[in-house]
């Protein structure tokens, strides 16, 4: 066997759905790299000979590896943060005060518009490292604070960049239609206008995004926006995904399932009526519970409609500087066992498995298998459950991204 | 000036209450050391000439300094994890399928009991690392996990020499009576006999704790039961804290009151006449968003009752296996005022000024002024509301511990 690497002493939650074990698991295992591929994977019993005096052999100590966590919704690019507005809140001021203080969206978007793109770069620096120290080994990041056709770019420029100077691999995202700018107030229909006519043109025309995505929400954009925006991006081969179903049933999921979206994501007013038609489509369900934490709500995912129609169940953190402003995907997992109930084995899989689908590279990532991108994490944990039920003692040992062992 | 080393180039979060900015702030500040001491503090325009040539000077660049965090409730000493119960109760399990199991408190008791003193000090080791590099530097830890003398004992010893082998100043609480052990089933005086007649003049005889701790619920023990072992702790000259009204309004907290206790803990039942009774005696509220965060409560803590009656507010992580598996006093920070609503400030407070009162240590740290000890973090922040409203991205830069820069 000609191998580059192989590791031992370790449990592998493969988080293969053909393997009928809890997270597909293979005690004692052991996975030989070549490249960055995985060439061999299996119990230490079944090994075969290979060359162990050229061949160098990584220990586990008894640890779990898993898939390389899988972020798939974030906002990690914006200038500025709100804990002023937040700290306002907090003291009893009210939306007006706030908004007079120039806080909410608007202050993320002017602090962005400002920032350069070496400044966003280091500040989506920081935060993509805070990702990786727990085991992120790729994030998807959206544009939306910029809604305009510069700033929307530079976003999605600096996320490329990031891509390219971190081990952590980037999906972007274009979410022009994230809420209507000022300069647009009142005429979110001549904004749309410009996000299909101008924005989507331009970002293709560099290759800046992978996906287009839209806030379809009484407060953002409705459904015959929706409708032109995510149709446009599909018929340019764009992926489609969706903020849908936040605070409200429009029926965005419904819509997006029909264009074959790849997310729809929030859906904590989703009915059964829309999850039967994201079942249908094969779109999956992404929930994110750090925006429910800290807005405190209530309306909980229709987590049993979900499990019911067998939709692929997504955790992420949402992280961004208005709604979910924690920084860890780590700590979801704990947040989707607490909050909603999930498994520790289902939110697993929202952070890999799942997560590689609703970004379409679960051919490469997402689940430890022969033939797979050698993107893993070891943990000292003696059991998977471990990584949901408890925060705090970060317990990654090692990272291995694409057959590379990663110093952090 | 004969200093020892000097801090420029920041501002200073002082919580001294006697100056009447927010966070009794110094902007453009300076910090002055000599020995583990404070010595000199003020803006940088009162900074009076000292030898530049022959003191460290050490800079901010623009950051904030806090007093360094105090963690006033953990019981971050014991065996094994309840990861397999939390696993089992999210697929379904009832709480006598997860008895049958052997999980529940008992299960950590087992485990502690087995634990040698050197598994223990290995395992709250890296624990209290993960509270240091958020900041923490000074901790109280309780035993509990024991419910016999040499478990018991074993775990303050244990918190003893944690204290001794790290930067972070350790407080141990003796809590025997925390649950009734196995052995005492039906027999809760007889064990409550235990602790007063032989634990405590054993604990004392080693001078193993600073104070003494019961959980008085009806699930653990009653008035009279608490108030026996916190007499006895208190003829003996310990302190004295109690975790009460957690689950119902039993009147502990009155009882402890009386008594001169140092904080009352948890208190989401406890009522009007309480909070008086523990305003009249200066005790502290210890409040623990962190148990109610994964109990999923929903009975708030009388957080306007204790601002109308002015109880100093004490935020905790109280981080142990049971019912609070976050081992994050920062994050606390963010769910008190998340879920609490309590102010950035407020929570501030609640892990630096008035932790250091509910530990008793008042006089020496949780405020940073002249004469204190030089215990403090340099933060990567803007404002101090950002260690509140975000989390995950660590800003610690720097922390001073008695005077030395700790590297970790
Ligand atoms: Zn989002
Ligand atoms: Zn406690």
């Amino acid at each position: 066997m000609d191998w580059d690497q192989v590791w031992i002493d370790l449990n592998i939650a493969t988080m293969n759905p053909d393997n009928s074990e809890p997270y597909g698991a293979i005690r004692d295992g052991v996975i030989a790299i070549k490249n960055d591929r995985i060439v061999w994977m299996g119990s230490r019993a079944d090994l075969p000979e290979f060359d162990v005096m050229a061949t160098p052999v990584y220990r586990g100590n008894g640890g779990w590896v898993t898939p390389g966590l899988i972020d798939a919704h974030t906002h990690l690019i914006f200038g500025g943060n709100r804990a002023n507005e937040f700290e306002m809140r907090l003291n009893g001021a009210s939306y007006e005060e706030i908004a007079r203080a120039g806080g909410g969206i608007l202050s993320t978007v002017k602090a962005t518009r400002e920032a350069t793109e070496g400044e966003l770069f280091e500040l989506g620096r920081k935060r993509l490292n805070a990702l990786a120290k727990e085991g992120v080994t790729t994030v998807e990041i959206k544009s939306g604070y910029g809604l305009d056709k510069d700033t929307e770019l530079k976003m999605l420029r600096v996320a490329r960049e990031l891509g390219k100077h971190h081990h952590v691999d980037v999906k972007t995202t274009f979410l022009g239609a994230h809420a209507v700018p000022p300069e647009y107030k009142d005429r979110a229909n001549d904004y749309v206008d410009l996000v299909v006519k101008e924005m989507i043109p331009a970002v293709l025309e560099e290759n800046l995004a992978d996906a287009v995505d839209v806030f379809c929400e009484n407060i953002a954009f409705d459904l015959p926006q929706t409708q032109k925006v995510l149709a446009t991006a599909k018929a340019r081969g764009l992926d489609i995904k969706l903020h849908a179903e936040q605070l409200s049933n429009m029926g965005g999921s419904a819509l997006a399932a029909n264009l074959g979206a790849k997310s729809v994501d929030h859906i904590e007013y989703l009915d059964e009526e829309g999850v039967k038609a994201i079942a249908a489509s094969g779109t999956c369900a992404t929930l994110l519970p750090g925006a429910f934490y800290f807005l405190r709500e209530t309306k909980l995912p229709p987590i049993d409609l979900l499990r019911q129609y067998q939709v692929p169940m997504v955790i992420a953190s949402d992280y961004n500087p208005g709604s979910s402003p924690i920084c860890s995907t780590l700590l979801m997992l704990n947040m989707g066992c607490t909050l909603f109930r999930l498994t520790p084995e289902e939110v697993l899989a929202g952070v890999t498995r799942n997560a590689a689908k609703a970004l379409g590279i679960e051919s490469k990532v997402g689940v430890l298998d022969v033939g797979m991108q050698a993107d893993f994490c070891l943990w000292d944990i003696s059991s998977p459950a471990e990584l949901a039920y408890s925060y705090g003692r970060n317990p990654l040992v090692h990272v291995v991204k694409g057959g590379k062992l990663i110093h952090q």
